[in-house]
């Protein structure tokens, strides 16, 4: 059975998605999922706190969902072709992740500029993305990709990655089947990719 | 003298970056700008038409700060060397744009997501990218950049200019300078680049 912390964040992802962040409140969100304000307040001390609460279950979702000890424990030494199929394939496992949870897709991305959320989750210091930064200086090492800053990778993967999931999900101008995510992919890679350098 | 009429838009401008979008009323507005609630609904009918007025007022001040027409007048027998240089100066003049007009950048990447602005700039109709495309037509034409639908292009850029522009301006993680602006023009361009044919 589904616990009721666990309740309580699905209910408000539900609700954000509804009414918009603004109007998502603790009372609205009570008659919703049919809780009591005192269970509510049992867990969490105020909407924000919900909100950045519900900031990280999203974000440990998607990293349960991309297996992330594939891309933090890989060797060394595995061939240059491994480390790219893996690039490819997180790509790939972002977009069926947000596609399967357009909610928490709508609530990364309108809660990441409101004014709810905490410093620290606004200065990145905890996004999921942090859990690739080994990957990344591996590939960096490599040759594989060009040898820039960290935080311009991600920013450049995740920037991409949103803007195409935003056009789809929420404005519905596209739809990335896997033809169309294997052409994103290409436009991110091309980008990345140290040149000469992908096929060896 | 600035008119009224565009004293109002800018007054909003600064209300929904210091108040967030649901907060910015028209009552606020008033108090803030001084102008009398019967001036502002001589202008707009509602709060959601001045945010969409306002939503296009960016948009135009955008394409004016970049000069469209050296964009949608270049002749198709320009030498390659030409267009890319084309390119990745509308890159750097999009990122100095929003530099200077950091409340105008807060509007467009609130706004895009909220339930304030019409269909028809959420479906993309309207968008300054749209004046764009026959740039990106002849780019394709001559075969400097991939061969992919004009809407992946845009969002490809854009993505990557707004996720960079929002780290930069409003979470203020990065600072772009020029040295930075030459790493992300070189992220864009490698990605859309055809092989081989950069140099041409």
């Amino acid at each position: 059975m589904i616990e009721t912390k666990e309740k309580i964040l699905l209910g408000m992802l539900d609700l954000v998605a509804e009414t918009g962040l603004e109007k998502a409140s603790i009372g609205r969100l009570c008659k919703k999922i049919k809780v009591s304000p005192g269970n509510v307040y049992f867990y969490f001390s105020s909407k924000v706190e919900l909100l950045n609460t519900l900031y990280y279950y999203c974000i440990n979702s998607l990293i349960e969902a991309v297996d992330i000890k594939t891309y933090t424990e890989i060797s060394k030494d595995e061939e240059c072709t491994v480390y790219t199929t893996l690039m490819e394939d997180l790509v790939k496992k972002v977009i069926y992740f947000y596609k399967s949870n357009p909610c928490m897709l709508n609530f990364i991305i309108t809660s990441k500029s409101s004014c709810y959320l905490s410093d620290e989750i606004k200065r990145g210091r905890f996004t999921g993305a942090n859990f690739f930064n080994s990957f990344w200086e591996k590939c960096k090492d490599k040759g594989i990709i060009k040898n820039v800053s960290t935080e311009f990778i991600i920013a450049f993967i995740l920037g991409v990655i949103y803007e195409f999931m935003k056009e789809d999900i929420i404005h519905k101008n596209i739809s990335l089947d896997d033809e169309k995510i294997d052409i994103l992919n290409d436009l991110i890679w091309s980008g990345l990719y140290v040149e000469n350098r992908v096929m060896s």
